[in-house]
């Protein structure tokens, strides 16, 4: 049923899912594609076109029931169980990232957090203590670990990741401002924020 | 000669303008499109048509010169001149943000942190002082002012935008948790971290 779903309505789907979790925190039980439209800035034919992909979920004429399209899109996302995240960096990005006040509710839960400087050994920070790089293989040893996030520079990224690819790591959410090279059944998200930034003044350049 | 092109294209330029720069790092002067291909894992083809979109660069059979297609590239990102940037919340995210270290390399240089927290006021963070949202409206008459990252709540994102709006911000780079809604020829480069991880969860059940 989700053979062949184009990864631009992959990219989709979290925004779907987040603008479902507002109406469900404003109480509304239903919606109608329309509806949905207008909040989102798509046309409707493209949101019937997107959910279609998954099957629909819609019923001619009565529109959407938001709590189960949330928990279908949900189920899609990998919202059903646990992920585990380890944070490799702790710096100031790694720090935020790590305080992000989301992780738990999206199924997401900080289990790890390292660094190279020995000086933040024991440290706490969103009430996890940091512990050494060092310490990655015996920690990989005791913990399911099922997304490893990068916060380091981009110099240290490729080795790292070759080092917990070894031990078993599926999943990176990089931060550095490199493209790390994985082999096949790796994945990798990157936030790459230069490349954001530099989006925007290319579209500044467009108003002028 | 820049009409028509693809958010997709566009949305690479800032890739092949890391992978310039980090070329001329290495000092490589020339490079071919297969030889660039290999390196940013994508089809040669690909790189000739979207280099294609900007009139070229490259002269058939000796490859593109580095530095002129890096400096091409930047001129089109905008790299060319200052974009000053302030940012709204100087939390956990706001801190790292205003810390990133590209900044000025990147022509983006950090002229104001803001928040609401008064006892954060006359801080300083990456050398700058901390100053209060209430001063945003004076700061403003004194200051140009290009971009405005916004790492802040959803809740007070809204709000603070349209102020923003009305004080003449036209790009906002958007760290809040919603799509902010705003009138035409204003710009939102959103970084939605969550809708990042979910697509990194999405992914990661498509592996099992």
């Amino acid at each position: 049923m989700e053979k062949g779903i184009s990864p631009a309505v992959i990219r989709r789907m979290p925004r779907y899912y987040r603008y479902l979790g507002e109406l469900l925190e404003d109480g509304v039980e239903r919606i109608s594609s329309n509806d949905l439209s207008r909040r989102m800035h798509v046309t409707a034919s493209q949101i019937r076109q997107d959910l279609n992909n998954f099957g629909g979920f819609g019923q001619q004429g009565y529109g959407y029931n938001v709590q189960f399209l949330y928990d279908e899109i949900g189920k899609i996302l990998g919202q059903t169980h646990m992920n585990h995240v380890i944070l490799v960096g702790v710096g100031n990005l790694g720090q935020a990232i790590a305080n992000y006040v989301k992780f738990e509710k999206l199924s997401f839960k900080m289990i790890g957090l390292f660094d190279i400087d020995p000086s933040k050994k024991g440290k706490e920070v969103s009430g996890i203590k940091i512990q050494m790089v060092d310490e990655l293989e015996e920690f990989m040893k005791t913990h399911q670990v099922d997304i490893v996030a990068l916060t380091i520079p981009k110099e240290s990224a490729e080795p790292i990741a070759r080092r917990l690819i070894e031990l078993g790591v599926k999943a990176f959410w990089n931060f550095a401002h490199v493209d790390l090279d994985v082999p096949e059944g790796v994945i990798v998200e990157n936030v790459h924020l230069s490349d954001s930034l530099m989006t925007l003044s290319y579209n500044i350049t467009k108003l002028k």
